[in-house]
């Protein structure tokens, strides 16, 4: 029945052959690419309002200047970016060219960062875009911190189960009504602003005295609006995706989605200061802005519903990209091996699943506000942005191909900007829950080279000399590993509660197995245990009883303790088997009916002892 | 370290020998086994006043005669538990009777009536006892419920795991010291009222219309009363435990304690009418008319702690009823049999954690509340009176000794009359929580029975036929059931992921338990698949390999495949024994970076297929 439920929401399982080869038009990955990128206009220039918006501090002007900034720095790192996805064409992103041009401590430095970054990249979208459609219909914004969890768990989670395939066409048409969209509205606003009487006009608000505290401001509100900058690098992790000619494909598109985001970012900046825009609780900015360039009109629902889809579909990015690049660590060690195991939709589910998991504590500990998520965010986000394009100048340095101190120095610029764009994001928002991500990554890589290390260890105790170099091991072995040693004797003790088919049909087992057979009765009670001895006697089986009289009415104890009295008599290579007789009952209730010391037999000694543990099923009819 | 703990708080696991065998003077006895009775006169007179004090109908002044009726019949019931304990010297109480004179159906009403009684005893004893102390110290009063739970748990149920020899002791001071503080008080209470000038002069309220209201509530004032004689056939149930002459010794305590439950009970009683007390929240009856009485002086603050005291006691005393009750029931076949085992302190541990989850659940789901929980208790109590004596009648009957006509009659009459209360507290408490009672009844019943039928039909299966059966019986059995029948082969698989030492390890002792071997590789990925097929072919054992590709990336369901064709193949003596190779690793945290196939492997096959399941362990050493 189970199997039928999990067969409904997920599918049939797929065939390996079945595994997607699609290659993508430019059209097509804009789309796909881009929807974390361009959906950050949502929140990024509110976020950087947000901060200027302190009453009594004139900051609030500022927010063009700190806007145009940002554009600068949107251009630097597509620059560099696409040196990167030059660099690349097998994809793979920050970790893998950290991993193959700057060493261990890097690599783990932006598998780390990127970790914290695509964790939060769903709790922020997801919040951000059920923010949007509050705004609309405030009347459930109560409930955001539910519906950020249902569309989590059953939507993001389930589709991405089912697999990446269906999810490619999702993205096509939601993505341009959002951008149509956003351009309208900016195209109309900025209309409205030449030409017709505007709501309100801009206060002009610039501080002259250049204090700590204003300083600070800015500086932290440009930190605020970096977290639009997310994204960028998607394209650059997916340029196998591309139809031919790869490479360049992978750059026009890179420049459409950069070229893209600096608009409406610019645009919707200019709009909020042209509205002049204030925080307002349970309503975004955005949705502040479309409704006083729209009125509440379809073009203003148009507006909210298609950022929240594209907010959702963000999200749905980081499930593109977090369970990968778990497989990856995976398949180099540092993370449990199941990670990189395709389920039977051959997505990665297990990865999947951990990355909802994460998002979705992330979103019930932060109460689905977005503000306080987005103080997590963006420092992630350029600490792999700095490990990636320095692990680029490194790669250039190597290579030393036509115009290679050309890319090596964009690349060196980005680096240096974004590494700057750290240490400002660090300070200015250390207490805003940058430490917080500070020591995570830390953290984390102690704890993935902990994991590596384990199964290194393992490996270590596992492989297996062959043929060729069996003689030159022989003498490190323990001798019971090699093939077709000499065998040892099977000792095997059945412990019995008393005379029953089920007993009966152990020992017959267990004369099978092995001609050393002892059955082993631990009673309660002297007289008890004698009247067993009889029956033994009497039906006569030629195994031998042992009777241990337990007056401390344990069973479990004087069990281990007589295999343990076995073990030191018996010969190295002597195998002890302890046969444990198990009612298999036809009702799941029936099983409450029973003690479990069969099960927490089997289990301590599978746990703690160096025996065999054979369970021998007696199935009940009714 | 667990078992360090675990010694801390229960002591040493105690010998069988050391099972108690003392002897209990009359003085003894009375403490232990009239805490419960007595100390309802701390909630049985308030019940009463509750239930009266409704504004607006003249019914207060009933206390005094519901009071009395309450006393004759307390005499009665006391009257006929003489017999009842003549009857059964060795103890058992009413389901005993029943099950011997009337039945299995009135054994189960008996039992079930019980359980509900001693678990309501625990929780309403317990409440009490905390609304006592919290009387006296209304600051604690908000963490009443937390009060309870630790008493509960970390009190009761603990001291009576570490067993019973030492509660013994524990009640001759407590009790004593609550029966002269309330005796000092009824003395001290009624001098003053006929030589001082009193607080409050009584009301005299008697309602004279004699409608259907007032009758109901009068009555059902009488069946709220009744919670007050919970406790008195506890003497009845433990004869066996009193000195020589036991059923001397034991009758002339239940007079003691009758005669000291009627004294203090009509005492209580006449003072609260005195004072007219009236319902006070946060405050119990008892603790006004103590205030009242002694004004807030040290005496008052030793009524109040001997209550509490002696209401804690009394919820001990279930624990001395339901664990040994729950105890025979298993041994009948009623109760899950690990009821019936004791413990390493020689208590029965599993009844007495039973009891304590269950007492815990009813005070968490009434918070504690005193009233509402009394609501469900006095049906129980006088169900289980009713058939009791019911079963004596019947049992004087079939002895026929001299004076059986006396007895019968007594036994007769105070069956009636309980059986009258039943039916006032059944109609009268109906919508105030009896209905459940009468819920749970039939429920329990149909559960015991459902119990015992399982049981039955397993002993069925189980059961073999001893030597100078086996001819009779031959022709009917399994043929593998019987002794040293001619054995069948043993088909042994091995699943494998690869070739290793945990591999070859397996196999070795795969060839020592049989000759029929196979190792089963199961391949997501064909060329991986040839390439362990090769590295197998090149190392050479001489096992047979069969690989099997799995496309849609499945590992347990082909294995099941596998065996089921293996199954449907083989002779029906034959067993087919599947030997999973089970990494045991170092510390707790490594197992997370393992897949749980074989655990998972081995529930699944444990559960649902007719296999022997073999668990080779792999210790890792680091």
């Amino acid at each position: 029945m189970l199997s039928s439920i999990r067969r409904q929401l997920l599918g049939k399982p797929m065939h390996n052959k079945e595994m997607a080869t699609e290659k993508l038009p430019k059209w097509k990955a804009l789309a796909i690419f881009s929807s974390d990128a361009l959906s950050s206009v949502a929140y990024g220039p509110e976020q950087i309002m947000l901060v200027l918006a302190v009453p009594g501090l004139l900051t609030y002007g500022y927010l063009g200047p700190i806007s145009i900034v940002i554009l600068i720095l949107l251009a630097i790192v597509t620059t560099s970016y696409v040196q990167v996805a030059k660099a690349n064409p097998l994809g793979g992103g920050s970790y893998a060219a950290a991993q193959k041009n700057l060493g261990e401590i890097s690599a783990l430095t932006a598998a780390s960062a990127l970790f914290a970054d695509y964790t939060l990249t769903v709790a922020v979208s997801v919040s951000a875009g059920t923010a949007a459609i509050t705004s609309a219909f405030p009347a459930i914004a109560k409930h955001d911190v539910i519906i950020d969890l249902l569309v989590l768990f059953a939507l993001l989670m389930l589709i991405n189960l089912r697999g990446v395939q269906e999810s490619a066409k999702a993205f096509v048409l939601p993505t341009y009504s959002f951008i149509v969209g956003i351009l309208v509205l900016i195209i109309w606003g900025v209309f409205q602003s030449f030409t017709h009487q505007t709501p309100i006009i801009p206060v002009e608000s610039l501080a002259r005295q250049w204090d700590f505290t204003v300083i600070f401001i800015l500086l932290r509100a440009f930190a605020n609006g970096c977290s639009a900058m997310t994204g960028v690098e998607a394209i650059s992790n997916g340029v196998p995706m591309f139809k031919e000619p790869q490479v360049d494909n992978a750059t026009a598109t890179t420049y459409w989605m950069s070229g893209l985001l600096g608009v409406m970012f610019i645009g919707i900046s200019f709009l909020i200061m042209h509205f002049h825009i204030l925080p307002l609780n349970g309503v975004t900015a955005l949705s502040q802005v479309a409704e006083l360039t729209f009125g509440r009109n379809w073009l203003y629902y148009y507006i909210q519903i298609t950022t929240m889809v594209v907010l959702y579909l963000a999200a749905n990015t980081s499930y593109n990209g977090l369970p990968p690049l778990l497989s990856i660590l995976a398949k180099d060690g540092y993370m449990p091996r199941y990670l990189a195991d395709r389920g039977d939709r051959l997505s990665f589910s297990n990865g999947i699943i951990l990355l909802s998991i994460v998002a979705g504590l992330l979103i019930i500990v932060y109460q689905g506000n977005t503000e306080h998520l987005i103080s997590l965010y963006a420092i992630g986000v350029f600490i792999s942005f700095t490990i990636a394009q320095t692990g680029m100048v490194v790669h250039w340095r190597k290579e030393r191909t036509s115009g290679w101190i050309v890319r090596a120095t964009v690349n060196a610029v980005g680096a240096t900007v974004t590494g700057i764009v750290v240490l400002i994001i660090g300070i200015t928002k250390f207490s805003y829950g940058a430490w917080l991500v500070m020591i995570f990554i830390p953290v984390m890589i102690y704890m993935l080279r902990k994991i590596r290390g384990h199964y290194q260890d393992v490996t270590e105790q596992l492989t297996m000399p062959l043929a060729e170099d069996t003689d030159l091991l022989m003498k490190d072995l323990d001798p019971t590993i090699l093939p077709n040693s000499q065998p040892g004797k099977n000792i095997v003790i059945v412990p019995i509660s008393g005379l029953s088919r089920i007993v009966v049909r152990t020992l017959n087992y267990a004369n099978v197995i092995s001609s050393d057979v002892t059955a082993l009765h631990i009673t309660i009670n002297k007289e008890a245990g004698r009247s067993v001895a009889d029956q033994w006697n009497q039906w006569n089986s030629g195994t031998q009883l042992v009777t241990l009289y337990s007056p401390y009415r344990m069973v479990i104890q004087p069990l281990i303790d007589y295999i343990n009295k076995i073990e030191r008599q018996k010969q190295p290579e002597d195998y002890i088997t302890v046969l444990i007789a198990e009612f298999q009952t036809k009702k799941w209730w029936h099983r409450l009916l029973h003690n479990q010391t069969g099960l927490v037999l089997r289990t301590l000694l599978i746990l703690h002892e160096d025996v065999i543990v054979t369970t021998v099923p007696f199935h009940l009819k009714k």
